[in-house]
């Protein structure tokens, strides 16, 4: 969930929330009756009848959950969010964070802040969720702290609907050691726990009695991963060492070393191969030692072990501090819940219909980091797609009949589209026309035909804030008009069944992406291949950035934080 | 160390340090040859011959130990600072830390910004002192954190001058329970670990599952300690609950209850009667449950015992959290040090004369919170002063004789002066006529006699920052006149000795002190008795601690603090 992308629509609605009004809003705890326990009293016989609010639980409140709390406004849900962090966390200023450009707290938000000003009666637990239990529609839940006496308290949530937005965790790929020795960079407290740990190292590394050897070790940074978090992260310890610590730490300088270390042939590969380039000799220029192709094998308290891809050459070099950055592994609570829903324990998320619903449950919806959208093939559909745009049953389409359904099978099968925009067709005509020159009618053969190459098109999306937020958003507007679709139904033709989908599928819009390289400097790639590199890209994400942040408040505070860095650098205090 | 006070000469040496000029100034660690080993080296055959410096080691970075390294100017000392915080804490913000009124970073600045545009050559270690040899003039120090395989590093570093600037511990009265159960609130550290907690009680008592009893008790919030911070830290509490919290945990407000425990007869007894009434009257109609004379003998993991002073009778109340805030004690270092130098092990901090040299001992220095100066007695040099006047050893003093000697003895003997000052005489001659009537001449006896009740005046000065601040410039002003101030001696007549004292005595100025009550109320003691209580004296402390604050960039971001909290209120995230 790294890479924040440019003007992501679905995450607008984060803007609009006005801290200035000081209402106290009534979203009383005992409100709801949503709870298992609580029910009981829920049907109280004084009470006038009322349609009984559907239950939702939320488990999360990262980009996905939180852009889906924000969007939801139909007052006939009772919602339940179940979340070990009681804030949303901007992530993509986390690389900021951890050297001081920007607070931890200018990033976060009260999620109570978030939901309190809605017409839907939300309430937040801080807990985690260690089992869904789809078969009886529970949710158990665990506090993040002692309740003395009790240890953690453990309660039960029943729902309706439950969403799944719960993230994931670092992938090791179980390399031994790095659980134990290295810093990741997913959640708040990593960035402080990293900050920390420069200084420390500094501080260390200044001490009277050590020897040069020493003093190189502790300050050889490694971080492992060449993505946007690597990068983004090697760049502002660059910065943070070159423009502050060397002023305070003059003796130390000399002894500093950071590394980055990338198992693919280059870095930043989901980028342009200009960026790539741009950032590859950026940072030789920087002095940063850039290892392509370099496997980490083992990570133990003193060395990392390295395995190059091209000759198996082990090499070994002592550190003082490792940032892990190599992507997303899958939460267990998650791993649990795949088995009992049926699905491959091989995979590495849930696997979503293309309206998010979890495939194998019909109430259970997953969205963000931790679920991939499991995108039916047209080659799967394609008897049931000719017999419905065969009107008359003729065994044959006529390119009337064909243009009857087109639109619908766009919708449903997105890749048929992507597929006529590749090969710049007008539409499925066309593509018939192209493929069968002036013939009218064409059988069901000829469609497979046409279609055969269709389905490469597919394509995962990635685990990125702007995805996670535009599946949030996504999801709330159906929930919003789940009724009214229900009646008039949006989405496109079932082709296996009988009527419409209720909503329109889940569609992503990509709206590129950043990647900062440090020195004020930052490439963008843009949709439709437009890349921008240097300063004023870097100002770009400044405003970007600074337009994206969840309130307010957040807003202010980081763009205050941008400020104070320009002019009185980086604080150094070990805190 | 807590209670700031007001327009403190001393420290407003801290407001002229220009973050905005980034040099990169040259205090290359290897430059100052200070350390033991490294003195080998320092004579280096090649190097031009030039005097040696004064080695001079500075144990702390609080306002004792940082307000001497600001004033420190004479280039012909080498300055060790050891201490293990890397930075300096504007510690009587720190009640506004526990409760994110102000960020924790806002109140800090790194020792090495501090000391780096002086001409003085100054080192830092970020170590802890464990043992001061004053036999052969070394510090024993341990690095704060760990060196892989070598556990904690341990260094020695020599000194010709010893500055002892170590603060005090938390006093717990040895009662029972309280370093493991209670909070403090002396470090940085400590206000996080409040503010944490403090959130994560709400969080705790909004769990679905709980009694009432349960909810009330986590809610329970007990501070021990009716002083200044204590009082402080209950108001900033009271203020955070009830213009944030409740608005975000409504369900919780109703279970929240604060209560403050003092053993004394009343709150704040160091300020004027007319603040003190002020104080608890407010507190009383904030909801603040006051327990006056109730003196706490035990402290377990639920549960906090207290023992009512008047009839012995003993109560036991569950609580959520407890701060503890009622004074200094002893560091063992230091207590160590005091056996070394053989004071007395009953003492609560190490004894100086009154030019902050500890007793028994000819280079050491101690200031702030680990000391206290032993003003001499009149009494105990009467016989010497009498001497000394009697400049024609005819046995008698005439009053001429006297006032020729007066103002040595007012300044060697500051409590002749405040005797003066309180009975309204002009000087001792008034005194003497007073007492003797019409006599011109005098003897010993009659100069007991009318001396008899000045040491009675004698008071030690409060553990405040204020203090603390002002002994600091006051040594830097000795160590920079050094050389000149042992050709041409400024101090007062030597009685029991030849000449005069190299120096003047330290003086203290007290310049009033603030106590915050909140509710944008707080009130103020100034010298001369002048109280000032209410909203004004709010935007008078405002103004005053934005002015004492350590640096341009602390400055902005207190005030940036200060603006957000009127704008956005305070943040409740947990992190």
């Amino acid at each position: 969930m790294k890479a924040i992308k440019l003007f992501e629509r679905a995450s607008r609605t984060y803007s609009d929330s006005s801290s200035f009004s000081k209402l106290l809003v009534v979203f009383t705890v005992s409100g709801g009756g949503l709870l298992a326990y609580a029910d009981a009293n829920s049907t109280s016989p004084i009470a006038p009848p009322e349609i009984k609010k559907k239950r939702v639980v939320v488990l999360g409140t990262g980009w996905a959950g939180t852009s889906f709390l924000k969007q939801l406004d139909n007052p006939s849900y009772d919602v339940q969010v179940i979340s070990p962090r009681n804030y949303f966390a901007f992530t993509p200023l986390l690389p900021s964070v951890t050297v001081g450009t920007v607070e931890p707290r200018s990033i976060v938000e009260p999620i109570r802040n978030i939901v309190k000003k809605k017409n839907v009666d939300v309430h937040y637990w801080e807990a985690e969720c260690f089992k869904i239990d789809s078969q009886s529609k529970k949710v158990h839940c665990r506090s993040n702290q002692n309740i003395d006496g009790k240890g953690k308290e453990e309660f039960v949530v029943d729902y309706d609907y439950l969403v799944i937005a719960m993230g994931a965790r670092p992938n090791t790929f179980n390399t031994p050691g790095v659980v134990e020795h290295c810093n990741f960079l997913k959640e708040v407290e990593d960035a402080q726990k990293i900050r920390r740990s420069v200084i420390d190292a500094f501080e260390k590394a200044s001490l009277p009695s050590l020897s040069d050897e020493e003093r190189q070790k502790m300050l050889h940074f490694v971080v492992v991963g060449g993505g946007p978090t690597g990068v983004e992260f090697a760049a502002e310890l660059h910065d943070f060492v070159k423009e502050d610590l060397v002023k305070l730490y003059p003796a130390a300088g000399k002894y500093v070393k950071i590394t980055l270390l990338e198992a693919a042939d280059h870095i930043l590969t989901m980028f342009d191969k200009r960026i790539t380039e741009f950032a590859e000799d950026k940072f030789k220029r920087d002095g940063i030692d850039v290892k392509l192709g370099s496997m980490v094998i083992k990570v133990s308290d003193k060395e990392i072990s390295t395995k190059a891809r091209v000759n198996g050459q082990v090499a070994t070099m002592p550190y003082g501090m490792v940032v892990w950055s190599t992507g997303i592994g899958t939460d267990p609570v998650v791993k649990d819940f795949m088995k009992q829903v049926g699905q491959q324990e091989t995979r590495r998320v849930l696997a979503t219909d293309e309206w998010l619903r979890v495939e194998g449950t019909d109430s259970i919806y997953a969205l963000g980091d931790c679920a991939t959208i499991n995108q039916r093939r047209v080659m799967e559909d394609i008897d049931s797609i000719f017999k419905k745009a065969d009107k008359d049953n003729s065994g044959k389409l006529t390119v009337k009949e064909l243009q009857e359904v087109v639109d619908d099978i766009c919708e449903r099968y997105p890749q048929v589209d992507l597929y006529l925009k590749t090969k710049k067709l007008r539409n499925i005509a066309d593509l018939l026309k192209d493929d069968s020159k002036s013939s009218v009618e064409i059988s069901i053969e000829e469609l497979k035909a046409a279609l055969k190459e269709v389905d490469a098109q597919v394509k995962n999306l990635p685990a990125t804030a702007q995805v996670a937020a535009q599946q949030g958003a996504y999801l709330a507007k159906c929930f919003n008009r789940m009724e009214e679709a229900e009646k008039n139904p949006e989405g496109p033709l079932r082709f296996r069944g009988e009527g419409r989908h209720r909503f329109r599928p889940f569609r992503y819009k990509h709206f590129g992406q950043f990647a900062p390289l440090g020195g004020e400097q930052t490439a963008a790639q843009l949709p439709g291949d437009w890349v921008s590199i240097g300063h004023s890209t870097q100002w770009l994400w400044y405003s970007v950035y600074a337009s994206k942040l969840v309130s307010w408040r957040t807003r202010s505070l980081v763009v205050t934080d941008w400020v104070k860095r320009f002019i009185f650098g980086r604080d150094s205090s070990s805190i």
